[in-house]
């Protein structure tokens, strides 16, 4: 941390403390329970360091959640394996530990300003189907419009994790995605 | 508030004016805020009473979005019209003033006390399918599945009210309705 030479460096180690921080706080206290003095000890950082640099809790938890999910499985152009495998993903990403806490804690938020988190987590998750349907198109398939996608693929996913209803798997995942991908043969 | 002679005609009262109380405070503060005292406060009876009454600020929670929702549309037996009478029914009351804030209360509770909410609130929406599906199949339709109706009707209008997605209306429910309801003449 004392090392100044590189500062590139020493910003790049800052915010993997602070996210490995803000990680280890939500698994293991809830995401409403955390405060910028609590990530910044756990950081070992200057709170006002992470005030300078991401404003509020909310900021912070909404890149923290972005960056986690950023292993999205590049689209191929095979339309039906890439839902699926994006479905599979989304379910994974929702059900790792505090990943449905990062939803939660935006969810509750019924102030406007806490709302940002889940408008950008609903632009970036548009943006990874837009590309994966982009993809399909390229490869000569007529895949779903964006919102069919999100209604039957997405929002039951979500709907599912957050009631824990029982069966919600990966194979339910990819099921979720068959049924939205027109028949095996489509194109 | 003082007549003891018809214990069931106070009992009700109380449940009204507590009732009448957390819907005003969850309007107002949002349902994270709303605290046993408060309500008491709120509704002018004493703490102890709503303590042993509803135990609990997710119990009470869980017991007002119920009643509220009462008014779900009876079924006729016209699969395509009862589901989208469904759907549109569901959107509005998701939208009614405090309605998300009940839902949003119940996700951000990250302790399984709280999730008590969750799952009543799933079982009667269950039921409240069941019911129409079951009813649909008597006059001779072939309903879809309760997962079906989850999964393509009630989910996205959470997920959509849940994320302010555009275009989010009484139509758009219909919408999602009929897509899982089938051709208008089936049976």
């Amino acid at each position: 941390m004392a090392t100044t030479r590189r500062p590139g460096g020493r910003s790049a180690r800052v915010q993997a403390a602070v996210h490995r921080a803000v990680t280890e706080l939500v698994v293991e206290r809830g995401a409403d329970q955390v405060t910028i003095p609590a990530v910044a000890e756990r950081a070992e950082v200057n709170p006002t360091t992470v005030y300078r640099r991401w404003g509020s809790i909310p900021a912070l938890l909404a890149e923290v959640a972005i960056v986690a999910e950023g292993g999205a499985p590049a689209p191929t152009g095979d339309l039906r394996a890439d839902l699926a495998d994006f479905a599979e993903w989304t379910l994974a990403d929702l059900a790792r530990p505090g990943g449905i806490a990062f939803f939660r804690a935006e969810v509750a938020a019924d102030v406007d300003d806490r709302r940002a988190g889940l408008r950008e987590c609903l632009k970036r998750t548009s943006a990874t189907i837009e590309a994966l349907l982009d993809r399909a198109r390229e490869a000569g398939h007529e895949p779903p419009t964006l919102a069919e996608v999100m209604d039957r693929v997405v929002a039951p996913l979500y709907f599912r994790v957050v009631f824990s209803v029982p069966g919600t798997d990966a194979a339910y995942a990819r099921h979720l995605a068959h049924a939205v991908s027109g028949k095996p043969e489509s194109r």
